[in-house]
């Protein structure tokens, strides 16, 4: 074997691991584009089904092809039966990104991807039925109640609502909801992303690609921010409480979530598109204090650290706004993000070679064979 | 962002991904070793139980350990109510992978590895848990047998032909399984330890990352590769159909599975020893073309091709031999890889920066806004 190119940096930080068409993040500092469009845009002006049209299918979808897109993915959110039994086998104690990555794995051994031309069929299979899947598993564990997942629902957010509440969900939290998918669908070469690259270039199949993603956004590292930086705003009851705590936690050196990132050096670009709806949701479900605790929390991280809000920390107040569960945050990233990924995986096919880096090694140059009698 | 590394070759071919001290590949284009000891040695000498200690405890037991530590796995072979639920929802005709992947994502549901303090028992659990998963699923969907798994077996190698057949295996048998785990325990950083790995950085669970692992297995460039070496000999009834066949393949440009390998140069060390193993068992089953068959083709890949057999190729002819449905033998490299998988894993985590490359961006510079009325 060749000598291994040694390069600097753990976890191939800055370093190129293939070529996308679909994403760029930070290249002036600050932006996020797909596809060349700038996140901004996309998040004020579109709806998140066409937003995963651009990531899947290549370009903006004119009206009837959206018109068509989403009676297609409302035609795809039922539950087989053998799913719905393994979704009721799982404890309401258990993780639910656990239930996320248990739920598309059994549907791959139900609705197995034979051959790659089926792709597109299994990618909008999954968006479809990702939100009623989870929330499935959520209100019969913990409610006792099976729901019916197959609603009227106009999209993939107002989907994701209405089976967590059982009830169509009110108009401003599916705007909320169209943003926040969008926010999240799409990041480069992320630890997940690059997970289901790897996979993908073995040319295993799509569900085992997406599954693979699921367990590595699980992770603290990556996915699960907007949880944490939930666990955290929620004990405060003022701005002056929050400010203190924080102080307090700088000082203790404590980390905190929600802050700062990996690439983007100046700011995420886009805190300031959920904040503006946090802010929206506070005045409506008449919030005395989270908002107000989030605010103080972002001015004083600026202000003692320099460090800016990512998109994670206004998601919590609005997630939490809309009456979603603190631990059902990561799966509604997984319900976005899912569109990335496999956009992702379609372009690893399309231009295949095995991930297969080499390693450092660090170990005994040569171990002798001791017999098993005589070993220490 | 600062400008990404450029680095020649696709799929970080050459290029270092991190440190190991768990193996070396072809470090003087053949060899192999597991901490240093040489893959020939290990094969001869240990049983699976002792290589697996090795690589997730750092040396080779002495008696005392190896027996407390089989014991151990002994006690940890039981299947949960919920996940033979789960596996009986299974059908007969999934991919089995795809119930290696379910099964295994489920009992993290089960059992969730809430501390990394019990990465230890989780990884036992799993080694045990393994052989006895895939086979209920197979003997229930494919006999409507509901097995025990809970055997008398001595090792996880007889375990996994004692719950396949629902009957004691020969020692022969056992003794090869034995060589064969320890042959597919650990190769570095192949595609599926390396997406246990990227997995791992993110502090995702251990289920989370063997999960990712055996979705990346699946793909018919890395495991598989021993299932289509069976579905090609099983087809010839002598060595000189098996010759012409070849022969007519190869001016076909067809592809031939279970010869060369990316890393090694001259030879997959491993070949001799399973080939060994299969001339033995096709002595003992009293076969008369399939070993003849499979040397045949070693000869004539070597002579017109110079390509050697990989680990893969007599492993087909070997697992036959021990009435092994071809559609199982890539659960069984998980069965063992499973060792490998998991000694990354916690390597990973002793020393983490979460694995996250970048790309390089080949799509459209800027892409300008068009209202959806206006779309083409």
């Amino acid at each position: 074997m060749a000598e291994a190119k040694k390069l600097s940096g753990a976890g191939l930080r800055g370093q190129s691991a293939g070529e996308t068409a679909l994403c760029t993040v930070g290249q002036t500092g600050a932006g996020l584009t797909y596809r060349g469009y700038d996140i901004k845009e996309l998040a004020d002006k579109a709806q998140f089904e066409e937003v995963a049209y651009l990531l899947l299918y290549g370009k903006l979808p004119n009206q009837g092809e959206l018109t068509a897109y989403k009676a297609r993915l409302k035609g795809m959110r039922s539950l087989p039966d053998a799913l719905k039994t393994v979704l009721e086998q799982i404890p309401a104690d258990a993780h639910p990104m656990d239930v996320m990555r248990t739920g598309c794995s059994m549907l791959g051994n139900l609705e197995t991807e034979a051959d790659f031309s089926e792709q597109h069929d299994h990618i909008d299979r999954m968006l479809a039925v990702f939100p009623g899947m989870i929330n499935y598993w959520y209100n019969f564990s913990h409610n006792g109640k099976r729901i019916n997942v197959e609603t009227d629902a106009d999209s993939i957010g107002e989907q994701f609502l209405w089976t967590l509440h059982d009830k169509k969900p009110e108009p401003l939290h599916v705007d909320v909801m169209h943003a926040s998918l969008i926010l999240y669908a799409e990041h480069e070469f992320n630890a997940s992303t690059f997970t289901a690259r790897v996979c993908a270039s073995t040319l295993s199949d799509i569900h085992s690609c997406v599954t693979a993603a699921i367990g590595s956004l699980r992770g603290p590292l990556h996915g699960g921010a907007n949880e944490a930086a939930m666990a955290m705003i929620e004990n405060w009851r003022s701005a002056d409480e929050a400010e203190a705590e924080i102080m307090g936690m700088l000082a203790r050196k404590d980390k905190i979530m929600g802050f700062g990132h990996a690439i983007y050096r100046e700011s995420d670009p886009r805190n300031a598109i959920i904040k503006e709806w946090s802010e929206k949701l506070s005045a409506q479900v008449g919030d005395e204090y989270l908002y107000a605790v989030s605010e103080r929390v972002e001015a004083v991280m600026w202000r003692e650290k320099k460090l800016f809000c990512n998109a994670d920390f206004f998601h919590a107040s609005a997630y939490n706004f809309m009456g979603i569960p603190t631990e059902l945050f990561t799966p509604i990233f997984v319900c976005s993000r899912a569109a990335g990924w496999t956009a992702h995986v379609m372009e690893q096919r399309a231009n295949n070679r095995i991930i297969r880096p080499s390693a450092d090694y660090s170990g005994p140059e040569s171990a002798e064979w001791i017999d098993i009698a005589d070993r220490p």
